[in-house]
């Protein structure tokens, strides 16, 4: 029964892929009754092959020559985990060429290439497989696959990045500023040294991209997803978001419209006592709306080692099982809809303005007129005197719902206006 | 590429039935685009064939004999939506064992007979799929046997049934008192006219079995699972465990143990500020804690018929999709761990319990030492004078972690003091 062996070669043994060979290890006989037959590591691609590691992975099976992973004949699956966009999405290609199973972590060659990728696996009757891509742990590509498969899917909110999540709760509960939040997620290990990719919502965007063609059935260039990071926030900013009931958060957004999708990427407003505004740290959250299933929400942390190999363990088995039985079961992407992405001045939402004006009668109905220019109504204001002396006052506008084209035509009017000393800060609210 | 005819046998035309019945109807084109050929829907299994029904079911493919169901050549999927144990349990069999593959609705039959359907189907070389028997529309069986897989899991955390969840959110937000909430639960469809398996834990037991078996892979008889309903909860207890920062939820818990895994359905208290607290209303939540993935949370309506024919067409997707494809993959139950629950009296928590005392001094020493005599150490108390002429006065204890069987003996001791005059309430504490 247990006859079977299925080879893995595994690209990069940095911090996930040590963890994923250390459970290959560990939990051999665990994962041996998973799969209906043993998983040995066959071949293992690193920079150095001589570099000592804490982890026992034979010598042998170290190489520093990708062609030595792909090309061997004993290795039935391909985990690749070097990251990034090249060569990773060759070494991929490669390996379904040459006929051999994928599992893969890589969100930007997903969101890029998955279409590509998954037409040649089918091609080639090869299974390429990618959960931890997104949410990490957190169960996703095969509930959007195959669990939600018959639903027609309304609209995607989620908290996609936990390192932005990490930061934005410092900020929100302790107040602290931006660089001081990023600093201590550095210091933890939550950020990386260079952490553009994921407080300018990039790493979020590959991921929406990636769900957003699964739920939608439809290609979409991750590249065309508005993006909006979260270094403009400011302490003030979390001050009149609790004051007006809402929390701040870096939401990947997704909602089907007629012939296109709105997909952004940019920090809002949301209800506090909404599901997501809970979602405290590194954890990310999914909520999925949909015709059939209703509001579905995925939660867990969606960063850290184990938590990814968690997922990439989890598609190699489902992979192994199926070399076990023999039988070569795949998924098949469903693109068939040919959708574009909305036009971002076309969306409609809400709007937070936080402006600094002169404090003179007059001042107000000066910049209700710029916006009501731009068909934008004012639903609440609050006004805070904030320098007597230069008599100059905060003014927080919520607006009713507005073209994003409007809002950004009356940013520009109002920055004209004398009586706006500073437009400080303009963020848009998801109900 | 669509040739491929794949035909639906239903058992059961009720509310869900009807809701699936409508969405193979009415979504026959993105089901069959999503399963690679097309669903027909050949036969049903009605109490009345001639009864006028709001749906638009072809009256030829109406029957009143499951055998023209179950032994229809048309038919390669069987749907079983009637429900309870029997028949429904002999019709799975004889669908498994004249080649249909089968997807169920019935918790009480996989709860009960899981574990010998799912070999008699693999036996068969069958696919029985069960995603709608816990937590409705929310993906929970398939990320159990797949996405979480790899992962030793060791404990389960989930508010498995609606109606009572809906019950205790009145009782909590708006101080109802138990009938008064079933009452209304009755009266909006959320609690059915005879609502004893709802109210007394038995659903969530069922449910709470099946997710234990695929955690644990091992056979669990949901009646050795201990189970208390929520009729015994009162205004009072609600606002007390508010006082001391906890929400009242009835939690399904399974924890692994040495060589068992503790089981058990019943009211507790836990922190508010916890994921689970928070879910309100007929929402589901189920939380998984594994040593890879972490802590993962699945959310979202666990009833409603348009819920659970998410479930019941995704698992007929899954079996379709094969079946066009010509591959045979069914799900292999991995149950070879022979674990026992663990007796109720050695499990260890904390306690909550409301007396009804004389108010006299030195009535706290005889309380403590009745339950300090069983092991038992108070960790907070509150008393409140709640009949000034009786002299009487309600004490509020809350304990440290102690065994049940400890918790079990002072109750009894506690019930022969003279000093107490009632002993009001008693719930454990889940931090």
């Amino acid at each position: 029964m247990m006859g079977k062996n299925v080879g893995i070669g595994l690209l990069g043994l940095g911090v996930v892929g040590s963890a994923v060979a250390d459970s290959l290890l560990n939990k051999a006989d665990k994962l041996a009754e998973q799969a209906g037959g043993s998983l040995a590591l066959k071949k293992v691609l690193v920079r150095d092959a001589n570099k000592p590691r804490p982890i026992s992975v034979e010598p042998k099976v170290l190489t520093s020559k990708a062609s030595e992973v792909l090309s061997d004949p004993e290795v039935n699956i391909v985990i690749e985990l070097i990251g990034g966009e090249h060569p990773a999405t060759e070494y991929i290609e490669q390996a379904i060429t040459t006929g051999k199973h994928v599992v893969t972590a890589n969100k930007e060659v997903m969101a890029k290439h998955g279409y590509e990728l998954l037409s040649l696996a089918k091609e080639h009757g090869i299974n390429l497989r990618y959960e931890a891509s997104v949410g990490s742990g957190i169960p996703l590509i095969s509930p959007f696959q195959q669990d939600l498969a018959a639903n027609d899917i309304s609209a995607i909110h989620a908290i996609l990045n936990g390192t932005t999540n990490y930061i934005l709760t410092r900020m929100a509960h302790e107040g602290l500023d931006f660089p001081s939040a990023l600093k201590q997620a550095q210091e933890l290990g939550y950020a990386e040294a260079n952490p553009a990719n994921d407080i300018e919502g990039t790493d979020a965007a590959y991921k929406l991209a990636i769900l957003s063609s699964l739920a939608f059935h439809s290609r979409f260039d991750p590249q065309d997803i508005y993006c909006e990071g979260i270094s403009r926030l400011q302490t003030q900013d979390f001050r009149y978001a609790r004051e007006f009931g809402y929390a701040i958060k870096l939401l990947a957004i997704a909602k089907r419209a007629e012939d296109s999708v709105e997909m952004r990427v940019h920090p809002v407003f949301i209800p506090q006592e909404s599901q997501l505004a809970k979602v405290d740290g590194v954890y990310n959250a999914i909520q999925v709306e949909s015709d059939l299933a209703g509001k579905v929400l995925f939660h867990g942390e969606g960063a850290g080692a184990s938590r990814a190999a968690s997922a990439i363990l989890a598609d190699t088995l489902t992979i192994a099982r199926n070399i076990c039985r023999g039988i070569n079961s795949y998924f098949e992407p469903q693109l068939n809809q040919k959708l574009i992405i909305k036009p971002m001045a076309d969306i409609k939402t809400r709007y937070y303005f936080r402006l600094n004006v002169a404090d003179h009668p007059g001042v107000l109905a000066q910049i209700s007129k710029a916006l009501g220019d731009n068909s934008i109504s004012i639903s609440s204001v609050i006004q805070k005197e904030c320098d007597p002396l230069a008599q100059a006052a905060v003014l927080v506008i919520m607006t009713h719902p507005a073209e994003e084209k409007g809002a950004q035509e009356s940013l520009k009017q109002l920055g004209t206006l004398t009586v706006v000393n500073e437009v400080s800060n303009f963020i848009r609210i998801e109900e």
